[in-house]
């Protein structure tokens, strides 16, 4: 019986991405082996973030109010919005502190193979916050994928008819990168990308 | 304050082991994603496990009972004790499903640098479960490590006033292992103790 609420719960933490069955049972006895400092908290900080945290109705992004921090902020730029897969992509940008306009959470890529078409995709919303917003710029930052090049110009072609400037981010060499381990499309890409020094 | 919540869980599962912040951000988005069908039933499992799950009173092992099935189970030899450092090391074992006797729970081992002694460990335990119990053989089945071993000599030591067989683990060629792989210490031991065929 007992082992049936253990094993349940090991189950489902071996299941939560990046971890599997041996690192679920080394997780599960950490929280266990000190109830009051590990496990307790734990619920109580997933249980707050469970009660509070919905998605933003302008952007997507994810928030304790129904309009995100990022798009209540009076010092960012309404007339760049960024759109980007996930919310991690989201948190990515933001790390990096550079960015200074909106965002919007597209929810994925296009992609035949796990069947998700363009209104799976949160590109309606866009079109018409680009109807309402005064936008000048859209800026496509999605994965150098094959199926994220694909929803990049197909959301591209969509947004030909608004009378905007639509940019994606950079290809090139990554800093810290070294020529040597680079596929050979980065560097082709890097090269005729090149800057004057 | 949002990012408040989030950023104190995601902070949180970034320290469970095996885990790292890149990590941590991936499982609490996965969870967010999906909320009825991740979330909340992970909730609910860890509150469950929190609720319900306490040490057995005899051997240190996690049950819903204070006194766990292993201890509780008339088919299982009450004269074969096998002493482990943790609940993980019992499990292993009990996965293997050829031991039939109980188990003792040391809780560690020895060790000068984290500063665990004797009395720290489930030890004292041992003793008075082998003066009411009819044990006739020890079985210590504690890491290969340094640590380890002087935990096991200590306890063959002390164990020396009964008068019970001590056995330990054989040492020797992993199954599925490789020679050219192995440490000398393993070849030198599995050499040592060869069988016949």
């Amino acid at each position: 019986m007992s082992e049936q609420i253990l094993e349940k719960l090991i189950k489902k933490v071996s299941r939560l991405p990046g971890l599997g069955p041996r690192s679920s049972r080394r997780v599960v006895l950490h929280l266990l082996k000190n109830k009051e400092k590990y496990l307790l908290p734990l619920i109580n900080d997933l249980s707050q973030v469970a009660d509070n945290i919905k998605s933003c109705n302008e952007c997507g992004n994810l928030d304790q109010d129904d309009v995100c921090e990022i798009c209540k902020n009076p010092l960012r730029k309404n007339n760049l919005i960024c759109v980007v897969e996930t919310v991690a992509d989201l948190w990515a940008l933001e790390r990096t502190q550079v960015y200074e306009g909106k965002y919007h959470i597209l929810g994925g890529v296009l992609s035949a193979i796990d069947g998700i078409n363009p209104e799976q995709l949160n590109i309606n919303s866009l079109e018409s916050r680009l109807k309402k917003q005064n936008c000048t710029e859209v800026i496509i930052a999605i994965s150098a994928t094959l199926d994220g090049q694909t929803t990049a110009h197909y959301i591209a072609d969509r947004l030909n008819t608004f009378n905007i400037k639509i940019t994606r981010l950079a290809h090139g060499v990554p800093i810290g990168g070294e020529l040597d381990f680079l596929d050979d499309g980065t560097i082709a890409q890097a090269l005729k990308a090149r800057n004057e020094m």
